[in-house]
């Protein structure tokens, strides 16, 4: 019997986590829920979080359709649903969550052909980068690289007791502006300070070291040149450390700051410098999520 | 009763690893012995590999001295007698072992003023970075970084099964000569090629996951621009990857190529390329060490 219907769950994802831009990754406990249903037309309809188009361009549909293409087959129309608790455009990895949502539907109709693997490489090719797409698939914290034949991806358990927190803001940041102000080179310097603090934050989740994470969340490849663009990014860092946080950073190419915390009760102050950066936004208090689940939910 | 005499075991160490310039490290099982004994002069005595001239100028007594002024003190006159069977100036870190020697030796004397940390924080200081010191205090494999305040490492054990191999050729290679040949800023996709890998890297070790060290294993800051001065490199790093190397790499600043295969017996083309690229030097087939460890030995 063929199958018609189908449905996954892709986490939210915070990439770079400082150091690590286009390497280090993290997938959290939000979601994006995605049905898809073989149909006479591509149709696409949207619940949650902000505002998308319902039109059959949309990500999920082209993560679908490319991974149709990968193994050289047409794909077929589906009818597609989504709902979504991922802020959009502010650097949680909703549009990788939409493509990763795309191809592993797509890989569930062709039989499991691309498996997850493949699904990793079809929407980190997609995206360009692995970092986002690397934790939507594998889950917990991944270290990804691109390779002469595609992408290599490991995922490590991050240790339990870390708290995840999210400052959201309300305004959304594009990341093709958040990388039009990056330089094209970096001094020895600058590249040895992140090459040693991408080592340790890896040590840092291996050995379940919170206390090397101040330093090595510390970044010189990315974050300061995206200072200007985010008001109160350099003071509110500095606070959420101060106020007992272990880790502070962009998540992703921002707008949302990023804070890790291994107390077992995460400091009122900290939530509150998190909802002073947030504003109008949302502070989010997460925890670590395996990658992307099938669902037998039809909705 | 005061302290007259002690002596120290320090490892001989591999820094860089490949991408890890700077920042990663290995404690491996060949030894400088030092045994100090407080006297009415400086002297020193020297056994081992290579020749070292027999004055109180070596770096063994500058690290005691160091050691000494860092806590405010005068340093007594100590008789210093050396046992070695690290190459010299190969890049398997036995000017590091030499400062750290002296600098442990001191600390003996002192009390534990300084603690590992201390002799750490030192030697590294002394050296100007911290990829050979690390390792060489605190054994197995290192992640070292430079803060505001002075250098972090944290220390993984090695999985026992990876065979650690190292072809010494007969020729030197001074660390400043191997330095002068980097350039001065890199492009973002080398940078991010390194970060990476650096992070690949600790993950294959805390994991034990040797298949990802041919990637993790590769390098865009050091290898690529000292290949020029170390004839033999390229060719013999395909081969050794060809012939079941998990990774090959450049130990320090070279001369010495490094391997680690993970099976069980090292197969013997590996081992006959190593003699090829060693020539008239030697191929040591080694284990992770620990760190310094003081001895009761008088020699």
């Amino acid at each position: 019997m063929q199958l018609t219907q189908a449905s996954v769950r892709v986490p939210a994802t915070s990439a770079n986590l400082g150091p690590g831009f286009d390497c280090l990754g993290l997938a959290v406990t939000r979601y994006l829920e995605v049905s898809a249903t073989l149909s006479q037309n591509d149709t696409f309809s949207y619940t949650g979080t902000g505002r998308v188009a319902d039109t059959p361009d949309n990500l999920t549909h082209q993560g679908f359709r490319a991974a149709f293409a990968r193994v050289g087959k047409a794909a077929p129309k589906v009818s597609v649903t989504a709902r979504n608790t991922i802020p959009l455009a502010r650097g949680l990895g909703s549009s990788s969550a939409a493509l990763v949502a795309g191809a592993a539907l797509a890989d569930t109709f062709l039989g499991d052909a691309l498996g997850r693997d493949g699904v990793f490489q079809l929407a980190a090719g997609l995206e360009g980068h692995p970092d986002n797409v690397a934790p939507a698939v594998y889950g917990g914290f991944t270290v990804s690289a691109q390779t002469d034949t595609g992408y290599l991806c490991q995922t490590l358990p991050l240790p339990e007791r870390w708290h995840l927190l999210f400052a959201v803001p309300e305004t959304e940041l594009l990341t093709r502006e958040a990388r039009a102000v990056l330089p094209q080179t970096y001094t020895r310097a600058d590249t040895i300070f992140n090459t040693s603090r991408c080592a340790l934050w890896t040590t840092a989740v291996a050995m379940d070291k919170p206390d090397l994470l101040r330093v090595a969340s510390q970044d010189r490849l990315h974050e300061p040149y995206r200072e200007p663009l985010i008001p109160g990014l350099a003071s509110c860092r500095k606070a959420l450390l101060d106020a007992g946080a272990n880790a502070a950073f962009l998540s992703g190419a921002g707008p949302t700051l990023g804070a890790i915390c291994s107390e077992s009760v995460v400091p009122e102050q900290l939530l509150e410098v998190l909802q002073t950066f947030a504003g109008e936004g949302e502070v989010l208090e997460l925890r670590a999520s395996r990658g992307y689940q099938f669902q037998d939910l039809r909705f």
